[in-house]
């Protein structure tokens, strides 16, 4: 990406983890990888739109992925760094990718995370609230001034165990973007569209879920979008896609100075062919690699799989 | 359906199974629907073009079932009456109607079924293939004369213990249309894309590999193809719904005098509405009951699912 891709975009702000990541995959066993929901959707943002960071990370994070953030446009001031160490996760994905086993989390100097906005970053247009505790968001949310946008992540955790904080949140978001077991145990309905509708009932105005290799939807008040997943050939490691799409998502947006149907249904489409290269590498690695080009082609292979004339 | 709406459409001969269902549905229990592969394709297609079965049933078949699919025009002079029972299955659908269980199941007449088609459906230009015995479905294909397109079906049951057989069906076979879990095992590749590429290679030209709600691919020289299923917000009975896909599909394209690519994914659009309505009723009930207006609509609903600009 050069800078001037970037140069009418708005910016967006990111609060989530960053992380190393353990991963033994099919096809390789990566230790140390740099991750966290925060630094994939950063990385994908990144791609569209100028992105701020608020995380926290241990004395043990390397200067040279800040610096690698910061060259690609992500104003990295709110990063805190913590005496301890960074998060880490451990997991062992099946053979086939479609299932994983934690193996190990230290939530280090995660565990006391209190997001602090800078002064600069209060406000940013765009606001992409990673999957922490509900107060958390909340705290977020009270130092933002006039979001645009607020898009919000959570997980089962959360929605079982902080189900009324969570419901505060809902409350002030914009867009919903979970996956469809979340969604399911969020309504409390298995079928997804009753599942959509009563999230929208909860407070977001949009609600996307994520259905991993089945695409993504988009409900809102014009209906329903379906974005198909780019069918993979190879996929080397599904972590972090999901933040990846999420971010993506935010960035398209903020590069299009809207956020109308359309808009919404091409950041969708936009999210999809990022992520789908996400899956492509370890970690970050294919992410990092891309191109707006790389982006464009792959927007239209997805284009050309739905395409069908009357 | 009027018959004008069939009077261009060249015939489609279906051959497999028809028979009883005893349904444990979330919504009732239901006993004695009538069903079967072939029942369930016969109507499906019927909205489209003219149809020949051959089957099976027992001296328990009510008359009326076939009197009903002639006025469709369903040729049934294939459907051979035998002493006996016919088929019956029955089966439990767990609440959330995403898996089934086999309570009972009764071959009866089925177990001796020898397809025979008679000289006037010999020349059908449409073949569909049900899921039957591979050497049966070889006998069907000794007997037809140069169809236009052969579609065929098949089954785990089949592919893992008449593999070498399936192997000749599939050699002759133009479009192989199977589940993904089917097409996994067949392909022995977890890999959607690959196992559709391996398919390939074991002869047919096309495979349609159905994923349930979440859409269906077709894999041809073209590319991919996706089709979205379409977003149901009371499902009831998913019995019969991968059939009346496959009829759907195969009573287009023989109303099309064609089946290049474009004509194909129209099909796989039409097949993917039917099937939609399928699942809104127990048994054939739905489907019985659809105008071609009603497709016509449920596929502008699908278009404008997966609908964005650029």
């Amino acid at each position: 990406m050069t800078p001037t891709s970037q140069a009418h975009a708005q910016p967006v702000l990111i609060v989530g983890s960053m992380a190393f990541d353990d991963l033994e995959l099919p096809s390789e066993n990566a230790k140390d990888v740099v991750g966290g929901a925060a630094t994939y959707a950063a990385y994908a943002a990144s791609l569209f739109a100028p992105v701020r960071i608020v995380a926290v990370v241990g004395r043990d994070f390397p200067d040279s992925e800040l610096n690698e953030l910061t060259r690609r446009g992500v104003d990295v001031t709110g990063v805190e760094r913590k005496e301890g160490k960074t998060f880490r996760w451990a997991g062992r994905y099946a053979q086939n990718l479609q299932s994983r086993t934690t193996l190990d989390t230290q939530l280090n100097v995660f565990a006391d995370f209190k997001p602090r906005l800078p002064e600069a970053f209060r406000d940013s247009p765009y606001l992409l609230l990673g999957n922490i505790q509900p107060a958390l968001q909340l705290e977020v949310l009270e130092q933002a001034r006039a979001p645009k946008l607020v898009a919000a992540d959570t997980m089962n955790f959360w929605i079982s165990g902080e189900r009324a904080t969570l419901g505060r949140v809902l409350s002030r978001v914009d867009l919903l973007v979970i996956n469809d077991e979340e969604a399911r145990q969020l309504a409390e309905e298995h079928n997804i569209k009753r599942a959509a509708q009563a999230i929208l009932k909860l407070g977001p105005k949009r609600v996307i879920i994520k259905r991993g290799e089945f695409g993504a939807m988009l409900f809102d008040e014009h209906g329903i979008f379906f974005a198909p997943a780019y069918p993979l050939e190879n996929e080397i490691d599904p972590t972090g896609a999901g933040d990846t799409f999420a971010g993506a998502l935010m960035g398209h947006l903020a590069s299009q100075h809207a956020i109308d149907g359309g808009t919404l249904r091409r950041a969708l489409m936009t999210a999809t062919a990022v992520a789908s290269f996400c899956v492509e590498g370890v970690g970050t690695r294919r992410t990092r690699s891309l191109s707006r080009a790389d982006v464009a082609g792959r927007l239209e292979e997805l284009r050309s799989l739905v395409h069908f004339t009357s």
